[in-house]
């Protein structure tokens, strides 16, 4: 078998078999296939498409090409969840833990932030203590006692996709339907729980921008993760706004816990529900409307939260932080933004409103940036709010006292005002099961 | 200005600039754009496809990026020829002398051959003490004082073609038009002529297949050469059946110089005063029935023959061998293929024999191969002759008595035998000017 011929057989149009891509993936991880002929590869894919056996191949040669976490031994418990990225999304705090008190087992592994969307893996270290990189054995452990795991994602989990993803990003190839689809499923197929449920994000602070675009990800997603046996429900959720109101590591889980007492019942806890119900209804094989009664009990029992105090100990973390968020510390920067005129909060561009607060300190704007666990922003009015002169729109907290200025800018540049109350999107716009 | 911009605005449809085609084409030259993101661009260019505008660019872009011979003292009396390759193609050591003889400047770097395809450098070496390479100041001096040198490509013509052919060859875009087209014309517009004369081949023994697609590289070629300032002219003529009767590097010159002695008038006659006419219309800017005269004239008044002596020596090879071709050594083994049964020849596979002759050893299989300068086929029959039970068909010659068997066995396989008289295909097909 020859790369060449492989090239030649995608560009005139013909569908490669199994035995082809696995091929490309395995020779390319390997380094016998050189960069120059995958990115022609990519390239290719990019006009010509993939038939689903086609993208089913190359998630499973994807997955197939590390380390494939074994779970078999949870049967059929295991669940997993991956969000295509937004800004405010701290939902992992709040399902995983919940989920746990129902009897799923969470094995979960999670990237970090980088540009404008942040990373659960991140948001967790601001927790003083908790360990995100444990060895497997321990990882397997906790996940028996406690039900649920979380760490970042290890080195050998799916690297054919690591490396293919480095050279799409500078080939001008990201933005491809069947790459997409098989970079998100080969990471979550070779990290083994046999329930997967998707958050789509959709809008403004979303990878995809359209919800044409995110529905066709979700069923591309959807059916590729039943062709590789697993079950797969795909939630797509809005990101034209920010979700909840806390932007930024600490705040966030600040934020969370008040989700997980109850405290706080907006579009955070909706859409976490939500999440949490699919994950129920499939590790249970219960209908959905069930599911979501045993998510909200968990809630209402204090179930959830003491499932989170009893992960973040098993973790290294310190859970009086859980108990107390009081205990965080706070920024030494504080800069309110207020209103000067009255109307709507019409729209909230959610990319700018992360740029804002990365450049705060919440973000990377490169790999090799630190971030500083309590730099964000916290929403006092979100789209659809009426607000007077002189109110308060959000608050920003930093340590570097110099982007106060410009990220205010960018956060108000990111608000369009109106005089009428805007038309609202739905929050959960499909679920596609 | 980045790649990876281009690479997108290529992807999405837009026309890229001039600017950024040269940015990318000196930036690849240079080696500081990677193979990745040229090979991810030559294939999205085979998708995409280019404008007249882009494929202009990438022509010039390539021609600029080594040396540009400077042919400006011969004002518009420099005359090239190209062919896309063919069988037993001779005629640029038929054509060359003829037009130096009506006053043209013939200043012509050619190739050597590879695979099925001979190469004009190589049938000049089979002339004792020929020299196919000299410093620039002799090349120049020589096409002023004779009207021809004729010397194998330097190094540094057009470096940029050479390097991304070579990247084509292994990610499956050779086969693209725009690039074919900017590959070739980069080449004869860094060679300097004003005057080009395409001979573009078509049929089996052809790089170009079909006629559709050998019109379409003729017309790309002739508008593009003329967008870059030249005078541009092209021929398709037939190579589904090989030119002349001798294919072998020794045997072409002996028959070429039986053609420019005015004793051969079949087919390579005719090509060669098709294309000779073509370029003397061109330099001389009179009608091509004009210059076919003083083609036709150059060739019976022993003009044309006396200026192949006059070449051969000034370029060191003795002249002897053009007076008296009978000089020429012959191969050690001679092989008769003989009819076993009568009837016609229906058809030529024109590179399944330029195959034969390469097993005999006149040409090469890989780069690095050695020729035998006398071994190849002097052909008896061709396509629409008559053959009789016992007629011979054709001669093969050889060094390597083991080649015969498989040589005879190639050459058959490649005739096709029919019991009544086959349709011709014109032998030019049409003229593109």
């Amino acid at each position: 078998m020859r790369m060449y011929d492989i090239l030649l057989k995608k560009r005139r149009g013909f569908e490669l078999t199994n035995d082809e891509i696995d091929f490309f993936i395995q020779g390319y991880t390997r380094g016998e296939i050189p960069d120059y002929q995958a990115s022609a590869f990519c390239m290719a894919v990019c006009y010509s498409g993939m038939t689903e056996n086609e993208i089913t191949a190359l998630t499973m040669s994807m997955a197939n090409s590390g380390d494939m976490v074994d779970l078999t031994r949870f049967g059929n418990l295991t669940v997993d969840k991956h969000s295509t990225g937004g800004v405010g999304d701290k939902t992992s705090l709040i399902i995983c833990p919940i989920v746990a008190s129902l009897g799923g087992r969470v094995a979960k592994m999670s990237g970090r932030g980088l540009g404008h969307t942040g990373g659960t893996v991140d948001k967790l270290e601001a927790i003083p203590g908790y360990r995100t990189s444990m060895s497997m054995d321990e990882f397997m452990d906790q996940v028996e006692t406690v039900g649920l795991a979380l760490i970042g994602q290890t080195g050998n989990l799916a690297p054919a996709d690591k490396k293919l993803y480095a050279l799409r990003d500078v080939t001008a190839t990201v933005d491809c339907m069947p790459l997409i689809t098989s970079s998100i499923m080969s990471k979550k197929i070779a990290a083994g729980s046999k329930n997967i449920v998707l958050d789509v994000k959709t809008g403004s602070g979303a990878f995809m921008k359209t919800l044409d675009d995110s529905v066709e990800l979700a069923n591309n997603m959807v059916r590729i993760g039943k062709a590789c046996g697993r079950n797969v429900t795909a939630v797509i959720t809005d990101m034209d706004t920010p979700l909840g109101y806390n932007i930024g590591n600490s705040l966030e889980v600040i934020e969370a816990v008040k989700v997980l007492n109850g405290c706080q019942k907006d579009d955070l806890y909706e859409v976490s529900v939500a999440l949490a119900a699919e994950m129920t209804s499939l590790f249970m094989n219960i209908s959905a409307n069930e599911a979501k009664a045993l998510v909200e009990d968990s809630i209402e029992s204090g179930k959830a939260i003491s499932k989170m105090v009893e992960w973040v100990k098993a973790q290294g973390g310190d859970p009086s932080f859980i108990i107390d968020p009081d205990k965080f510390r706070t920024c030494t920067y504080k800069y309110d933004v207020i209103a000067n005129e009255d109307g709507y909060i019409g729209a909230m561009n959610a990319e700018e409103i992360g740029k804002a607060a990365c450049i705060l300190g919440a973000g990377r704007i490169t790999k090799d940036d630190k971030i500083d666990p309590e730099a964000g922003i916290i929403l006092a009015k979100k789209k659809g709010d009426h607000f007077g002169k002189g109110d308060l729109l959000a608050t920003l907290y930093t340590d570097k006292k110099d982007t106060l200025s410009s990220a205010s800018e960018i956060f108000l540049g990111a608000l369009t005002l109106s005089s009428a109350e805007p038309e609202m999107t739905p929050l959960i716009a499909k679920i596609i099961r």
